[in-house]
């Protein structure tokens, strides 16, 4: 991609409330000092893309606000025109927990949205999958290296008969053995895996792949009573590997068979289960992809699905402006239950919430991890948060809930999955070549230069918002309308094209022996 | 296979030490009671494979003795011949770590073997590795979907020009962003990644691949000055997925060509860097493989080359047998510092060693881990501990060296590929599929009908020491010679046979975010 010309490409910045006085310069490459805005404010120093420049002076001390929140105050005065510059924002404390607003400004419920529909695999249980694999779970990692093997035969030697059937994949991890089991923490691992192996993508088929002698009994991944679809690589009647493969790829041939037998039947949009996350995120989230996908978000709870907003150190900071949105004082002391465990885990191990941040991030514009969150919680839309999952709990209602997941991409993914999603929206303003194999990832780009550049991976362009080639609105809608059309299996998403599928990170706080 | 004729396999029991007042039956599918052993001893009940039972009568609150050593005292009174089940058995503590003996009894070394060799793959540093592979690094668990994809068409494409190549192999893993990289425990995965990239057996050709706004900088991977061996996925001359894989193809293919200049030469055995670990274990590792392995890693270290053991919670019972044995009281304080770290590090996440013991290894016939604890440093020989590695850190000496990791085999093993071994030696009781990518494993059985069982998965039978068909002498020149055989390319162990490597694994006790 060829630089832009300046003179075809006037200096353009975006301010997103009337308090705010930073705004953040939209071009491409940056604008250079004396560039002069509509508006008659000059550039004092070259402000790089995405980053902030002041619109008035700002005193020594001042309040900086971006999203009309305060996101720092001012090292030294500022004059406007400035680049507004990590190193001369303090970064306030995180809002006390214990003097909240709960429940207060609770959003009017939107108008219902009738008559939006996806075609879907219908389950037995009631929901319904975008995909129609077939799972292999695993108790043990001891066990990936013979699945792997499995898993390779089984996609050539079997997946080509069944052709309704999607993929096989290996739900393999590092759980299992040499971990402390029974520490307080390791309810989280282990429950994430049971509630994995029941994802609606999976049809209700998963099977289980143990060794023998783990800690973690592979029954207990899998509902009561399906100890016929567990395997023990140890089992005595086993003589060896060649026997243990055959082993799995029998079992895997009955499930296949299974559920080559399934059709795409018209579903509700209110069957759709999606989970919303970004990873690489710049200033540009908050402005382009995140209100995007925030306004997807409000037309699916509209439409009576479920939607997942995650990422406890990237709601730490604005939590105040989420418990005011609890439907229930219930759930805004669950918001508040959730940031305090994770304060209390990351204290532990001698971190704080900024630990967030990367450097990615903060060349992309985003200063601290209070103005990052600010816009990462913008993806959550306008409604009413109904419910709060603690990580790798199964989501169980309609509706906007929050699933406390770190922001680590994979494990937030891996735990959203856990929580029963069909579907992942995922924003990125530097870029990540994130997927995942148990479901489609739409992977949305803030900003057109990224979307340019990365055609093969970003699969939807909000950078057009930035550019007023598209409203808000418009680009929520379109983004909308994609989601069906990708949960119905119409339009693959281009980590699906590719295959690009990362690894399952459980989330174990707990140690290791 | 078939149960074996009682009257062809009559009762046999192994008692380890003088003082030892229980034993371990040794028959196949154990015993049942009634059964009479050749000193008059009479079974007052089943008695499994493994498990003890008391030779004597012990009176409750009497310690029980096993390998000359308390495992614990008796919650009642136990009669000759009955089981000495776990639920008897009361744990005792751990020693206490202020009050052991430091260098009290140093080992006199024994006398040095000459003129064993290996062929091996010579480097610039010095070092030599067994296989000669094509590493590739990354700086983010972003990127491995990506690799991935790359490596498979590096196996097909490429790989099959350059013959002299063994395998190219990812480096990946779930570190590099989403995590508190500036907590103090972050040191551990970072440092373990530097060392692995630096393994012996990847040539000095190790190459990067990160994705560019991660919070672990890719050049932090290499040697300074290595900038040309890094890719970053965002770099902006990179327009897309094609145009990055393409990029990490070519870079690959430089490296190739360079790695398949090497040939094997005679190297003395003094090269090897051996890691010990086990898996799986049962009552027959401490009589066994274990004893097996501890004779051959005594003649490695008198043939002048570097062994490690590990495993933190399976020496920790028996700690005050091993500070005894180093070198010097500074290589005594070490050890100690290493069990206070990881004692200080379960608390935290409200466990202590006792998590160690899996159900398998209770069926085994191990109650507890003391008991397991008195077997697996049984691997260790009996030469002098002349140094202590802090998890991930790099073997800069020859002899017998204590590399402190988790238990958690995946976890050790990625642990000990850091400290730059280039062999590993892995002995499992109830059997393992366990294989590294990186270097050989040599997978030692520590009974007979394992090794049946599993012909295809156990490269060495420790279970005829237990028969009397062979002596720990015979079977640890066995295995020396093995080792030789394997690290000369001569002998390629089952996992490498089936391709069996399981993933790395790091350590990282600090928090994610």
């Amino acid at each position: 991609m060829t630089k832009l010309d300046p003179a075809r490409d006037p200096p353009r910045y975006i301010k997103l409330n009337e308090r705010d006085n930073v705004a953040i310069v939209v071009n491409d490459f940056g604008l250079a000092a004396g560039s002069v805005f509509p508006d008659g404010l000059t550039l004092k120093a070259f402000v790089p893309q995405g980053h902030k420049t002041a619109l008035v002076e700002i005193a020594e001390g001042g309040a900086i606000r971006r999203y009309g929140e305060i996101i720092g105050h001012a090292k030294a005065a500022i004059q406007a025109g400035e680049w507004v510059e990590e190193s001369l924002i303090a970064m306030p404390d995180a809002p006390e927990l214990s003097a909240l607003e709960i429940a207060t400004r609770v959003p009017t419920p939107l108008p219902p949205l009738e008559g939006f529909t996806f075609e879907g695999y219908k389950n037995r249980d009631g929901s319904v999958g975008t995909k129609n694999i077939l799972a292999i779970s695993t108790s043990v990692q001891c066990v990936k290296g013979t699945l792997d093997y499995a898993i390779k035969r089984i996609r050539s030697e079997l997946l080509p008969k069944y052709s309704n059937v999607d993929d096989v994949v290996g739900l393999t991890h590092a759980f299992g053995c040499g971990v402390a089991i029974n520490a307080p923490d390791a309810v989280i691992p282990i429950r994430s895996l049971q509630n994995l192996a029941t994802n609606p993508n999976f049809g209700g088929e998963a099977m289980v792949v143990g060794l023998g002698c783990e800690k973690l009994a592979p029954e207990r991944l899998l509902p009561e009573g399906a100890t016929d679809s567990v395997m023990r690589m140890q089992d005595e009647d086993l003589e060896g590997f060649a026997a243990i493969v055959e082993r799995i790829l029998n079992m895997a041939e009955t499930r296949l068979a299974v559920l080559n037998q399934r059709r795409r039947e018209t579903c509700p949009a209110s069957a759709l289960v999606v989970g919303l996350q970004c990873g690489g995120s710049d200033a540009f989230s908050g402005v382009t992809a995140n209100p995007a996908v925030g306004f997807a978000a409000d037309l699916l709870v509209r439409a009576g699905a479920t939607v997942m907003f995650s990422e406890v150190t990237e709601v730490r900071d604005a939590i105040n402006l989420l418990t005011r949105r609890a439907a229930t004082p219930e759930v805004g002391r669950a918001l508040i239950r959730e940031m305090a465990w994770y304060d209390a885990y990351l204290a532990r191990g001698g971190a704080d919430r900024s630990a967030n941040t990367t450097p990615g991030n903060k060349k992309g514009g985003l200063a601290n991890i209070v103005e990052k969150s600010l816009g990462s919680i913008v993806k959550s839309g306008s409604s009413a948060i109904v419910g709060v999952l603690s990580p790798g709990e199964k989501a169980e209602q309609k509706g906007l809930l929050f699933a406390a997941t770190p922001a680590s991409d994979f494990i937030c993914g891996t735990l959203q999955l856990a929580s029963g999603m069909t579907l992942q929206v995922f924003t990125t303003g530097r870029g990540t070549p994130y997927g995942l194999a148990a479901a489609p990832v739409i992977k949305v780009g803030t900003r057109s230069e990224l979307a340019h550049r990365w055609r093969d991976l970003i699969d939807f362009n909000a950078g057009l918002i930035a550019t007023g080639e598209r409203t808000i609105e418009e680009s929520g809608w379109d983004l909308f309308r994609l989601i069906l059309d990708v949960a119905s299996g119409r339009t693959k998403p281009w980590s699906d094209r590719w295959g690009l599928h990362n690894d399952l990170i459980l989330f174990n706080p707990a140690p290791v022996t």
